[in-house]
């Protein structure tokens, strides 16, 4: 793997140059020796066609923004969001959706929920659920959004 | 809005029994006052068919459960995304992006960004890629999954 | 349950309308299937009197907004606590309370401090302070504040 | 101020031992430097008789380790406000505020809302529960608990 | 350890205007029982010669505001790490560190590796390049940065 | 930068079963286009000889372990740190800064500290510092540790 840690700064600022159209100050100011991998994820995962859709990617990335208090990325990923075609319902939908799950984490995390129970019980609503969706798959929470 | 106030705990109690097939003992404990208006964004935003898919609603939650470190919450959400379809590789992608946004927001909090120049090049680096997507369309980094 | 999810929009806001005398922008912005549940939860738990006094429910919230770095609650929970008659020393204290449980809490799972004995400790501790409380009623650490 | 850093780690551990009826692994760990003051904010303020009852800052403390996920801060300050009167309905409760609390700081903070209309409108909410207050003081949100 | 507590509240803030030059507004709001031992971890471990050097300490209070985004704390310690020699390259890569270890962190708890599988590799891992070091001590990764 | 993107995961794995003496299971779950990026910033960074040495990285990612509660990183970077060179002593103090910074950091947002008055007075407080190691060099706050 040796090139891999060959990669010349110039070279990593150039690419980002032809991506992104500009090399934000953020980018700038990494370590050099960050740098090369760090770009690597950014454009052959976070920013490339893989298995998740780059719509639900920056949703994903939403989410943890709400939930960790990161201004940047609140706007970083609203905006990329918005360009992979995401509409205000959506955004808002991964806004609530983060808040929803950080409300029921924090109370069972608070109230000490047994995890061997909850585990259990998870599963076992993991089968009903499954049960139900085979009975009336016509009924079933299909993975399509309804309004597509 | 006085009948919302007004449902009982038993009935809300036999809603989650039929929805979910038991009444796992976290949803047991929840206040009186609480549990109503928990278990309707539960039943009818959570798990219901809204704007954003069932799978990638489960995604951004297991996305935040990294983020926040919830073991209950990582293990509910994988169990969930999994029952609405999602592959091994789609878990493993919402654990990366989750990953990388927090790398890289833990930098720029850290590095004290300024962030009006980050959200001016933001919004010029869309504006960049919006163009290169419009000039070649059958290039664009598509909402579908490849893989779909 | 049904009558909950039927709740229309346009009488929870009118609700909310009535209760706060407006109807905040993030409210509005909240998504249809996620905001009568939210609100039945604001009126019904948080704004309404339950077994922690609402002045302490202010001062929770405010201590979990310092720890989780929120500044729209650090805002509203102080606002809040103070309609509710907390004083300037009662809002420090809950500051302190939740920057002197962070200190603490850092350090016990940085330093991987041992659960099972931390548990054993604990009960331990609280047994011995129990039994002062007994022997010394007139000293006990009150429930009630010192300055009320 | 020359006194409190020449406390003795003997002296210290002494009175831990004194007040807690053992001194904790965690608390032996802490280093030299460190012990002093920390023991001091532990035994003058957390542990004291302060503006705010201990039943309530250790609820306070609960919400904390909810939104930030320490199991051993939640199993502590649990204990603690058992301690100090608080029933399984009041920890119920506060589990449940700082997890309502999180959800809707999670919504604010990744829709973006914006932070100076969010402070003008959240003033009036509170001008206008205060006038409602004065108008009806016999139906306003008391500070003290109704089940007392 | 009775002197401890009895340090006045203006000796403290004497001895603050001393060390700092001032005491600034967030020391003055501090509660009265809190300040004599929050100071006293200030000055006898914070700003005091200890074992980890005053540069390190900060850079390590660096990395935690990134990950826990305090503004205030990311812009005091950046000042104060410049205080103890810090050069603008070795706050990037505090900042980077902290940012991969949140990568790597969120990645581990969202995607449930197991713990014990996780400790037993990690101990073999050090087993591992401790060998190599001892192998080839020339080349190892020493304890001095390279261009002090 | 063609060549970075290009590294097959089988050379990737074969560079990381070399430099840690086994590929975890952790780093095997990775996704594909994640993983060169990843392991580069891994070893030419994290693990490499860079401006800060190799055992205060350790200590950062402990300090932030602690503050997140991540319990894989506090063994990781414990067991790390103490392969590098790391004593007890210095576990315990990274771990107990974190603490500090964490209560200070909750405390100062919780109190909604004026964020401008705070910057203006801690660039005053370095001045002061600056000033008063300028005139006393002997007794400054060195770089190096006392015990080194």
């Amino acid at each position: 793997m040796a090139t891999l840690s060959k990669v010349p700064r110039t070279e990593v600022l150039k690419d980002v140059q032809e991506t992104l159209g500009l090399v934000p100050e953020w980018v700038r100011s990494i370590p050099e020796s960050v740098l090369p991998g760090l770009w690597a994820e950014m454009r052959d995962f976070y920013l490339a066609e893989t298995k998740i859709p780059n719509k639900y990617k920056e949703l994903i990335g939403l989410g943890v923004a709400g939930a960790t208090r990161c201004k940047y990325c609140a706007l970083f990923h609203t905006e990329a969001a918005r360009l992979f075609g995401a509409t205000d319902e959506e955004i808002a939908e991964a806004s609530a959706l983060a808040g929803f799950s950080m409300q029921v984490s924090t109370y069972v995390n608070a109230k000490q929920i047994d995890f061997d129970k909850f585990k259990k019980e998870t599963l076992e609503i993991v089968e009903h659920v499954k049960r139900q969706m085979a009975a009336a798959p016509g009924k079933a929470r299909a993975e399509q959004p309804r309004h597509a």
